[in-house]
């Protein structure tokens, strides 16, 4: 193996960088530079990346240190090495949306959300690889690394944002930016072993984005830790949220997983957690949420409603003259739409709005939902490889999540094990939309409740 | 013919009433049996309530003049009777959306706007009639009573909100709440001789309204004048409009009429008004707006989107089902949806939305756009009788008018003739979404400016 310089923020995350660089311990330039030679070291074999803005990020990282030094400071994110999906509009480099496709009529200018992390004062590394159109967690072409001495069996690291996932996971970056539309944040992150942040949708501007399905887009973060997450959050949003540890009291409901095989690690490590939260006092509610007839609308969402969406972004007469360059999954999601009548797509929108109506009811009384993010572990590619197999996957890892984006909650995927030689597991906590702020209070708990767990140690 | 009392706001309209009401000239009781009075005589013929709520309003009216008489004044709409559309729940009231099939479930609990109309004290005589699900300008049930001395030929008041604009043109209430999704407030309120406004989409809550095209709908006001109309929306709004009458300096749009066929009375009447207003010293500005390309459109989206909204609402079982049992013209209009596809209707959508922003900057610089309200006169219903020509007839009643809602304007329409043997003509008015106070303000002055002009007379 290649010798690398520890990534910089092993020391206690995106908080301990901030001190280091207060107390002139680094600099952003040091900083960025040491990303840039892990990014040229490991990027070759993990494909994070799809632009690498090496001249951007060091003039960046340059005036950034200038201004600390003349006594300007930005904040927390002031100088973070970050990374974003290949979705965004970012100025100065290139969006491909992971298609060979030209697209870039279907993307405005660089949005808000880009704009707060540049004054934040991020350093924007570069854009990381999505799967085609940013649908599927179908992705062979980079590799979850989760452990790096077993980069041997190639395993997926889902999708859709699936470079920002194995870039955070890796060491590539500080944090990175994603899109959920259906789990494109949260499963990524669940099997490459790090966290990822779903917002509401509406939280976040989705300007200069590329649209998948408008009313189920939202934008997410992935860092290594709740705690970075919630750093980012707090300074992106001016507000503070309490670091508190305390489970008891809280009531759980909990989705029911019935209906879904999982495998067996994911199913283990799953109780053992629900074990320790309830040992610390949180009150678990078994669910029988969502109903089979719910799973078969909600199915019928990703499957049409999200189909015509695309579709129609791409537009007809594009999709079928260049429909033979579309990567065969993307392409086999995208023919949902076909003979889609314009009635049963306003009748799926109208499931949906009573989806997100009912949910404030049937989840009355409870905090927060848990579930696991994905019922699979990641799954070595060579087992992905062909369509068939590629579709089911796709299906089966977006089986919880996409719950959570149909009933319109915000959602977090927490890392359930640390232990080098086990796959990572992933727990999904979701809260009811716009309780963002809420969401990332209960994870810090979790985290530490994780911790205190000790699961797959 | 019946002797009737006279209506009882043909003294200076609303405000008029208000006056002699807190003056002990009449009171709430008195007004109300005159005008269920007035319904008991005319309505038989004229047909424009579908129910009439005689007990619930005399009991409103007891109270209300029992709530004046001990001190309470709830504004310049206490104790105006008022009649409400049949697609508007009232509690206690049917609503049949002029269909015989039962669509109750596809409309929800009383909303906003009713109970603001109740709280500000409106006594709601009942309710009118509607085209059938609100679709389509046809209708030739009622006669448009622009002139009780021709009620020989039968003309047709258009539609949708046909009753209402008979009931306030008749006298049969002091004003009417209709709703507009392509120049249903307006072209019936031009076709009977009185004032209709179209608010902004968004200004007055959908809630408790069949819905036919969510993101077109809109709720308006009929009444005999600007003037009444004015007083309504400021006790509404809680707002005040200066009734200045000055048009100098002012700038109009005047909408391309080039391609429309209009009947020669409306032309001249228009062309007559345009020079008034010149004249008066505001400034002409002919524009090239809209394009055949965007009248095309426009012309999809009134077909097959708004089709697919209703046929979404009303759902294709029993759609297919009743078929037979719905009127052939919005029978016609709703099968618009059949075989559209949900592509096709996102493209549809996506083209409204583009219309939308490009109406702000086509029309740059003007305060408001004005064209006929509809190219045509009040039709004898027996040229409008069969298939064929009533969707010839709405197609055309309807071309100006839905201009208006395709680009997301607010609008209301003139009365531009007042002489008895002249058949009605309307002048459509509409500034840009929101400014509904603007709108009404230059609506005055141009109320003022169609008096002086003596136009018709």
């Amino acid at each position: 193996m290649i010798k690398l310089i520890d990534s910089p923020l092993d020391e206690n995350g995106i908080e301990g960088f901030a001190q280091r660089l207060r107390t002139g311990r680094t600099s952003v330039q040091e900083t960025t530079d040491t990303y840039l030679a892990r990014i040229e070291a490991l990027n070759p074999k993990l494909e994070a990346f799809v632009h690498v803005a090496t001249k951007q990020a060091r003039v960046a990282a340059r005036g950034l240190d200038e201004l600390l030094a003349a006594g300007t400071d930005l904040g927390p994110l002031m100088g973070v090495p970050i990374a974003v999906k290949d979705i965004f509009t970012v100025n100065g480099m290139p969006t491909c949306v992971g298609s060979e496709l030209d697209v870039s009529d279907c993307i405005g200018p660089e949005g808000d959300f880009v704009r707060s992390l540049k004054r934040a004062g991020c350093v924007i590394l570069g854009k990381t690889r999505t799967t085609e159109f940013a649908a599927g967690a179908h992705n062979i072409v980079n590799r979850s690394p989760w452990n790096p001495s077993d980069l041997v069996t190639k395993r997926s690291p889902g999708g859709s944002s699936s470079g920002s996932a194995v870039a955070v996971s890796a060491g590539l970056c500080a944090l990175a930016v994603g899109s959920d539309t259906g789990g494109s944040v949260r499963v990524p992150a669940a099997l490459c072993g790090i966290f990822g942040l779903k917002t509401s949708t509406g939280s976040w501007s989705l300007d200069g984005i590329f649209p998948l399905s408008p009313s189920l887009d939202s934008v997410g973060l992935l860092t290594a830790s709740a705690e970075d997450a919630v750093t980012a959050y707090c300074a992106l949003e001016g507000v503070e949220i309490p670091r508190s540890r305390a489970l008891a009291g809280l009531r759980f409901g909990i989705v029911s997983t019935d209906s879904y095989a999982m495998d067996r690690d994911v199913h283990q490590s799953y109780v053992s957690i629900l074990e320790e939260v309830e040992s610390q006092g949180a009150e678990l509610i078994p669910l029988n949420w969502p109903t089979a007839a719910e799973q078969g609308v909600i199915s019928k969402i990703f499957n049409n409603l999200v189909a015509a969406d695309l579709m129609a972004t791409l537009g007809e007469k594009r999709y079928f003259s260049e429909r033979a360059r579309i990567d065969p999954t993307a392409r086999s999601r995208i023919d949902g739409a076909i003979r889609l009548q314009a009635v049963e797509y306003l009748r799926l929108s109208r499931c949906r709005r009573e989806l997100v109506k009912a949910a404030s009811r049937q989840l009355n009384g409870v905090d927060a939902l848990l579930s696991p993010t994905t019922p699979l572990l990641p799954r070595p590619v060579s087992e992905i490889a062909d369509l068939e197999e590629a579709s089911k996957f796709t299906a089966q890892a977006l089986s919880f999540s996409r719950v959570a984006n149909a009933y319109d909650l915000c959602a977090a995927s927490l890392p359930l094990r640390r232990q080098p030689n086990a796959l990572p597991v992933g727990l999904q906590v979701a809260c009811f939309h716009k309780e963002d702020k809420k969401l990332l209070q209960i994870a810090l708990c979790l985290a530490a409740a994780i911790r205190d767990s000790r699961i797959g140690e």
